[in-house]
Parts: structure tokens; C-alpha cells; sequence
């Protein structure tokens, strides 16, 4: 067996295959879920979840059901409901960043406003507690609650830490954990769960996508910078105008002079950042390693989540978590 | 038995008497809680819930497990996490609607922002969930979700009816209902489910707590406006200017001639009338007796809670509950 996809596009696609009948369900529950009178709460949701989302999250929960000999079915309640919790953390995100884009097109807040997009992200994060309640599944809501707090707790401390230079790694690492990597584990945790795997297998398959989350939110800190290359494109900067306190900026800062350290201090959270500060702030992050050493730390969080999926024995969906894993790091080069 | 309590102040007072011990542990709760290494969560949390709150839901989910003769403890965590869910929709309401004052002192949104607000308020959110999950009873969890997911969809659809004069009582009722009731009703569910209430039981506490819960808005409705007497002062005409359609204005729209329609038209949403523009709105409100005639209804529901309680026997904590009735509509004279 071939355990080496070729492709980011051929691993998505594969993923894609063999969870396209529980995503069908899921995606009947999501329709079902944000149906409502009120037209707004249909329209922003659907929006926002048919916005060109690759439903990562969702797919995950679907393939480590099936790893396991028993999915009971509560895999679906459980991929629609870590699909919700995550689209309601990206309305109100977008409300705190105020963003203007979001997978290439208006940010919800943009056409509905602030206040219905704070709204519409409360009403989901409501619909994903029902879908997981009526699983009666203590055990998976213990884990996706406690995964709701956490990732807002992690977002608060993003805030806190937005703009202050002597932000750690340790502190980095945190956040991201928190805000994105919580997820993905709880995400795969749950799936597990409804396939039937034993508590050290859903430990394992939480591993993974704890470690996959950080490899993930790591590249997109790149990919804010244009990526390995530092090319300058359509909304590269965003978290240097933020003020985001991510890797590339947290390694540079360590090696540069007190007069870049000044210009970054200058740029960071600065809404008004132009071309021409950005491509200094690249050209100290490159003159310093910034992005490809915070690139090494993706490839190591990459190669972590292959590991954790070492109790299993090779199989095709095996091979397709394996090659998420490429996946998420050959989105930066 | 005198069941006739004299003064709000009186009936309040015997409620704390009677959740006293309960009411300790909640706030144990509470403070453990909103513990964080992250110092805007407990500090943002604790501003909130400590600012002048009468905490009247978490003691009517405390008085509702009393009424029955097995409280079997989770009470503890349904009233902390019905005050959670209270003080989240009050985080995420004041950013919606720009407040600039809460409760007499300025809104958290206004010391951190509305970043920080949209993000603990989710926070709390999630660790409300997480309080309910380790209470294990589905019945509690489903209906307080429930109420979440009703909550957020009630306050957008008072959004989407922001401004429209076409707005019905009907639409009115939905509204309050959803943003208002549900929380009272839920409070009063899971306390009488926790005290070990049958089925018909919990019902006609919940019935309680929703009529309640719309006598409890409809007078915040009205007090909006200044009273009965329409008197001007501090934060009168809010749901004014925020182009709120409340009971008050949509009775009077029944009954305005085209001139003073579009009067009210160009006052509401309007965020910069001034004394003069509200003053003139309380002349038609009085001159149609909107006030008054939204007064009536509170009192209907008010009465309506009361004969709820009717299956139960007479005793000092129905005596209380009957207190809080009136004592919720006569805040308003």
C-alpha cells in the first residue's frame, strides 16, 4: 500500500470520499439546525458555512469514527455541532478583528453588521449544545464544552497579549492551543467516542489532532506573512495590523536589533500599516529567520500527529490522516 | 398565614433569607468559575456579576428546588449556570446595542471594550454548559440549551424588527418570550427538577417562571419610558433611540393620527433624540395611554404566575413566589 499521497488536493479528495455519506447527514443536520423564521439566522449561517469552508473540522470527527469497528452514529450530531462551534468562534472573530474578509469574500459583519453576527454566533454555539445533548453522550458534551471555554479563554488572552512585545513562545504556544488546537482534538476525541474506541485510542486520536491543530494554526501565522517566501498578497499583514503576537514576529524579535525592535513595536497593531512597512517587517522576519523557523515548528507538530497514530495498524484511513498532516504543511510552500 | 408580602423590598428580602445557604455555595461557584490566569476574565466576569445584580434568576432556580422535598444538590450548578448564561446574554447585548451603561455604572464594553466582552461572554457561555454537563442529568442540560439557542434567535429577530412600525404585539410577545422568559422559565425548570418535582410539577413551575418572566420585561418596558407617569431620567428612552418596538410604542401606533406616526417613525433608531424629541414621544405614549394599557398586561401575566402556583399547598416559600409577582410590577409605580 502506497502510504505516501501525492497531494494536498488528492488527500483532501480522499478524505473527502470517505466521509461523503456521513457528510451528507451532517450537512442535513446543519440545513435542519439554522432553519428559523428569523431570516437573518438562516442567511448568515449558511453564509458563513457554505462560504467555501473546507469543513476540516467536521471531515476529521467523520474519519476517526470510522477508524473504529462501531461508529454508533452520534459521529453526525457531534461533526455538525464542532462545525458550529467553530463558525460561531469566526462571526464573532471577525467581530473582535474587525475583519473585513473571510475566505475571500465580505465578512459576515460586513453585510448583517456586528451586532447580528455576535448574535447569529450565539444562537449556533446554542444549536451545537442541542445537537450534543440529544446524543446523551456526557462524556463527548463534558469534551466539547469544556472545549467552548477554552477557546474563548485563549482568545481573551490573544487580546491581552495583542500588541506587547515581550509576548513568549510559551505564551504563543498557548493561545494557539487554546483557540484553534482544542478543537481539532476535541474534534477527533468525539469521533473516537462514537466509533467506539477504547480511552487510550481516543487519547491517541486526541493527540493527533491536538498536534495537527498547532501545525495548522502555525502555517496559517505564516501564510499572514505570504507565506516561506514572504510574498506580499491579498490579506497578508492582517495580524501585524492586529497587533497579533504569532510566531514568525515572537522569533524575529528575539535576534533583532533595538532599532527593528522599534520599527516591529511601530507596525504591530498599527491599522494603518501600508506596503511599505509591511515589507520591512518581512524583510526583518527574513533577515532572521522568522517564517522558516516557525515552519520547522509546524513540521514538528506535523510529524508529532503522524506519531500519535502509531498504535494503529496501516490502513487506508490511516494513510489519509497521515497525509492531512502533509497536507497542512504544504499549504505554506 | 399573612400571605399578602407588604413591600418589593420585603418579598426580596425573604427570598435571600431562604436561598441564603444555597445562594453561598452559587457564589462559590461562581467565583471558582471565572477564575483565569487570563486577568480580563475573572476581572471583566466579576465586574458584571457583582455590580448591583439582584441575582433574581439563580434565586428563583434556588426557591424552585426548595418548593419539592428532595433537592438533590444540582441546584448549586443550575442557578451559577443560569447566572452565567444571564450575564453572558448582558456582555453580548451591550456591545449589540452600543450601551453605555449598565446597572448605574459604565458597561463592561466601555472599560475593555466590545472585543473583550464578545470573547467572555462566550467564555461564560462555556463554562456554564460545563456546570450543567457535571450535574449528568440530560433533561436539565436539554432544556437550558434550548434556551440558549431560543435566547440568541429572539434577540435577532428584535434586531430585524429594529425601526418597523409594522412590528405586531404579536411580534412583541415572540420576542420577549424568546429573550426573557425562556431564561425564567428555564431557571424555574431545572430548580423544580433538582428539588425532585414530577413532571406536572416542574411544569407548573415553569409555567411560573415564564409568566413571570414576561411581566419582569414587559414593566422593564415601560420603566424604559419613565413609568406610568412617564417620568424623564437617567437612561430613559434607550429602547428609544436603539429603535426597540416595544408594547408601549406599538399600543400608541394603534391609535396615532399619519402626523404623530411619523413622528415616531423619525424618533425611533434615532440615536441622537434628544429631551425635546422623547418628551413629545411620552405625550403621545400618555395621550394614547400606551403606558398604561402595557402596564395592564404585565399585571395579566403577573396574575397568570400567581395561578400557576395554585397546585401547589400553601406555604411560606409559595407566599414568596406570590410576592415576587408583585412585587415585579410594582417596581414600575
Amino acid at each position: 500500500m502506497d502510504t505516501q499521497l501525492e497531494t494536498g488536493e488528492e488527500v483532501i479528495a480522499r478524505l473527502m470520499e470517505v466521509t461523503a455519506t456521513d457528510m451528507e447527514a451532517v450537512n442535513g443536520q446543519i440545513l435542519e439546525r439554522v432553519r428559523s423564521h428569523v431570516a437573518m439566522v438562516p442567511e448568515i449561517s449558511s453564509y458563513l458555512i457554505e462560504a467555501g469552508g473546507k469543513r476540516l473540522r467536521p471531515m476529521l470527527t467523520l474519519i476517526s469514527a470510522r477508524m473504529f469497528a462501531h461508529p454508533n452514529g452520534n459521529q453526525i450530531n457531534y461533526a455538525a455541532a464542532v462545525e458550529f462551534m467553530h463558525n460561531a468562534t469566526l462571526l464573532h472573530d471577525d467581530v473582535v478583528d474587525e475583519s473585513e474578509m473571510r475566505r475571500g469574500q465580505p465578512a459576515a459583519r460586513k453585510i448583517w453588521g456586528n451586532q447580528a453576527s455576535v448574535l447569529v454566533g450565539d444562537f449556533l454555539l446554542g444549536q451545537a449544545f442541542m445537537m450534543m445533548v440529544e446524543t446523551g453522550d456526557l462524556t463527548a458534551l463534558r469534551t466539547l464544552s469544556e472545549a467552548a471555554a477554552v477557546i474563548a479563554e485563549g482568545e481573551v488572552f490573544q487580546l491581552a497579549r495583542a500588541g506587547k512585545l515581550d509576548t513568549s513562545e510559551k505564551d504563543y504556544m498557548e493561545i494557539i492551543t487554546a483557540k484553534t488546537a482544542t478543537l481539532f482534538e476535541a474534534a477527533t476525541r468525539v469521533g473516537a467516542m462514537a466509533g467506539g474506541a477504547t480511552r487510550d485510542q481516543q487519547d491517541a486520536m486526541a493527540l493527533y489532532g491536538r498536534e495537527l491543530g498547532l501545525a495548522f494554526q502555525i502555517v496559517d501565522d505564516v501564510l499572514d506573512y505570504g507565506g516561506v517566501r514572504g510574498d506580499m498578497g491579498k490579506n497578508t499583514g492582517d495580524d501585524l495590523r492586529e497587533g497579533k503576537m504569532t510566531l514568525p514576529i515572537i522569533l524575529a524579535l528575539k535576534e533583532a536589533d533595538g532599532k527593528e525592535r522599534d520599527f516591529l513595536a511601530s507596525a504591530l497593531g498599527n491599522g494603518a500599516a501600508d506596503e511599505q512597512m509591511l515589507a520591512r517587517v518581512l524583510d526583518i522576519l527574513q533577515r532572521y529567520g522568522g517564517l522558516d523557523a516557525a515552519i520547522a515548528r509546524a513540521l514538528d507538530h506535523a510529524l508529532k500527529a503522524r506519531e500519535a497514530l502509531a498504535p494503529f495498524a496501516p490502513s487506508g484511513l490511516r494513510d489519509i490522516l497521515e497525509g492531512i498532516t502533509q497536507y497542512c504543511v504544504a499549504r505554506v510552500s
